[in-house]
């Protein structure tokens, strides 16, 4: 937790400034714990959807933490990256969501592939409260407040033809496929939509149809990496 | 397991030739949970520390599976790069050793760091046998057969006094310290001695004795990553 994200309702506007917030469970626990705060401790701090800035420990004990909070720093820019992810296993996805969120990106469309165990769809990690709780982790750990915006898409085929074109409208398309002839760009200026596939990659159909839609396969090198490795390794070529 | 990797007590050379090899066990489970295999299929095979290649099942039940194999390709090159890795706690050291064995790093050497806990060079993942087999993973997915080595260095300040200066001779030294001014550089031609820190980073005195010994601090952008995802992230600015 490098910065301490807060919600509306931990601020305490009684005094009329918001310029207090109540702590309790899994954070108070995390300050207590991890960063042994003492009343006098400076943190990172931000607002989910808002600004960031420091606050002061005043008051901390078992049951709740009164941080004196100022927020006059705007949140890290975002990459200008659209991701569509192919449905990975629950556990897996819970650590991609952390790290889109960590990393910066800002909107995320998690979509079927072939080679998705269709199991995955009904997991709970799917459910709009498990899904926010894991970005809400990726942010405190990347220092951001902004959290990406996650949708889902259950079927490729109606998703490539309605809405594919709209949403990398204006991008640069790559689809990640290991194999690739080209080399996976660095510095690019323009904004990206990446699609990555599923454990095992896309089928040749899948490859072609995101062709017809402009994606370019590109791919990292001759290895192949665990999705939870490819997800970091390409963003870092433009963050 | 996207090469299937062979040691040599699987090879049957009972014909003089080497060109068969005998499965039970893990990589028989898999071939047959996951990949399915039946007799006629290929797959890549590699020998542990040796070459790689194709392999077409000839048979396969629940107790053994054999193999006809042909080696005739060399590994993918490694990174020139050396890993100096703060030791993770042990469920992270997994996934890292994976990851340097995926992403063909050649060393890693596992340092201690004032932020690391100390418990962890207590545990039983640290055993030869225990890396050994996360190597091995890390390897069958990035489809390569030469293991990094990995070396262990309990204390900090003898190993950069005694052994740091000619293990990063004639290296680019770089320190992956988020915050640090420098953006971490991409397309390096020169060899790499990359150190990363634990969760929470490097102290003052460690990035200090660090510079003494020539190693630059370097950033990834603003935001703080976990290590397991700094270090495909580092990783793939030079693959």
């Amino acid at each position: 937790m490098n910065l301490v994200l807060l919600d509306r309702e931990d601020l305490d506007a009684r005094d009329g400034t918001a310029a207090c917030a109540i702590l309790r469970g899994r954070r108070l626990e995390h300050l207590r714990s991890v960063h042994r705060a003492q009343p006098g401790r400076e943190l990172r701090v931000g607002l989910l959807g808002g600004m960031q800035g420091r606050a002061t420990v005043e008051s901390i004990d078992a049951t709740v933490a009164t941080l004196r909070i100022v927020l006059d720093t705007p949140p890290p820019p975002k990459l200008a990256l659209t991701l569509l992810l192919a449905l990975p296993r629950p556990k897996t996805l819970r650590r991609l969501l952390q790290t889109a969120a960590t990393m910066g990106v800002p909107r995320v469309v998690l979509f079927n592939s072939w080679r998705v165990d269709k199991a995955y769809w009904n997991s709970p990690q799917l459910e709009a409260g498990a899904i926010a709780e894991q970005l809400r982790l990726g942010l405190e750990q990347g220092g951001d407040t902004v959290a990406p915006e996650v949708s889902l898409e259950r079927l490729l085929v109606p998703f490539a033809r309605e809405r594919l074109d709209a949403l990398a409208a204006g991008t640069r398309r790559l689809l990640a496929h290991p194999g690739a002839i080209t080399d996976c760009p660095r510095h690019l200026a323009e904004p990206i939509t990446l699609a990555l596939g599923p454990e095992g990659g896309f089928i040749a159909d899948e490859v072609a149809l995101f062709a017809r839609h402009g994606f370019e396969p590109v791919a990292l090198g001759p290895r192949l990496l665990r999705v939870e490795q490819a997800l970091p390794a390409l963003l870092a070529r433009w963050s």
